[in-house]
């Protein structure tokens, strides 16, 4: 049977104040931890000069791992609309960095990246961090400080699993017949 | 005396249906129209597609007039969260395409920019249109279709009198005290 070949994913969690990355290579249905860390920002006090920053770092994480793919954790919804103008900056800067490369992008929402990693859509950082750090046998010497870098790791691994097993988190019902008509197992007679 | 270099600059207006853009050369206190357009985007379905064409695109702009420096128009405040994020993401990868070109980056709010032109915060595109095709002397023929093109022409035309007056739009005060110690002449003693 012919082998698989490897795939490089890259898992990014864009913050203006450190973005998150994380790198895993798959294999079949195997996923082996490569490295993460942050890009740290919080220091840069010109917004301009905090764009250039992570399109030069995340640039540079590409060419140093070249992944095959990338998946980006991104919230669709905010507090504010100021706070949103800025995260689809940081966004638009990695979502960037990527195409120029020719990388593939897959959005996740962080609420799908949690429920495919804990199965609990509302999983707190530290317990996604810790089901990680299991999944990918992370040793704790490995376990990143800032847990930006296991969100952005967390979101590979959603990729992971979401290639496997494409229909297991994008599973549309148009209706609660839908539903039933294709769950009968889950449903009593 | 010294003649001061001419400067090239390059308006944006960065949307997701059309990016406008303008370039004026400016020599000391005049300014000449160089020319307008707009990326077509609305067409494009991906949204990542959409974003890889505004950097392409841009860059052939830039690498085309070579602009010496960039103003944007830059909405500070939107409808809903959704539609920041996707214009965050526009703007983003619209300043990236200037930061790899080291072009500097300066911002103006809409309200900023109908103001610099019109002298009018709330003036219609069409007002700021007209008033332009007058102020830079474009012919009929070269008005563009798509107001978006004028919107960016309009914020090179805001900059460029930013940067003869740098006061006139960016003047702050820190209290009213400060406000009137800067300001004898317009308060009654």
């Amino acid at each position: 049977m012919e082998k698989k070949p490897d795939i490089i994913i890259l898992g990014v969690d864009p913050g203006t104040n450190y973005l998150g990355y994380g790198v895993i290579r798959t294999s079949g249905n195997k996923a082996e931890f490569i490295t993460h860390g942050v890009i740290d920002l919080h220091k840069i006090t010109d917004p301009y000069l905090t764009l250039s920053e992570i399109f030069t770092q995340l640039t540079h994480i590409i060419e140093t791992y070249l992944p095959d793919e990338m998946a980006i954790e991104a919230p669709f919804f905010g507090k504010n609309v100021q706070s949103m103008l800025k995260l689809g900056r940081a966004q638009g800067v990695a979502i960037t960095a990527a195409i120029q490369r020719q990388i593939p992008i897959t959005e996740y929402a962080p609420l799908k990246i949690k429920m495919a990693i804990t199965g609990n859509g509302s999983a707190s950082k530290e317990q996604v961090a810790s089901m990680l750090q299991r999944m990918l046998h992370i040793s704790s010497d490995e376990m990143p400080k800032h847990l930006d870098a296991t969100d952005a790791l967390a979101a590979a691994y959603c990729h992971f699993i979401q290639r496997q097993r494409p229909e297991s988190l994008s599973r549309k019902y148009s209706s609660w017949k839908d539903f039933v008509s294709k769950n009968q197992d889950k449903v009593k007679g």
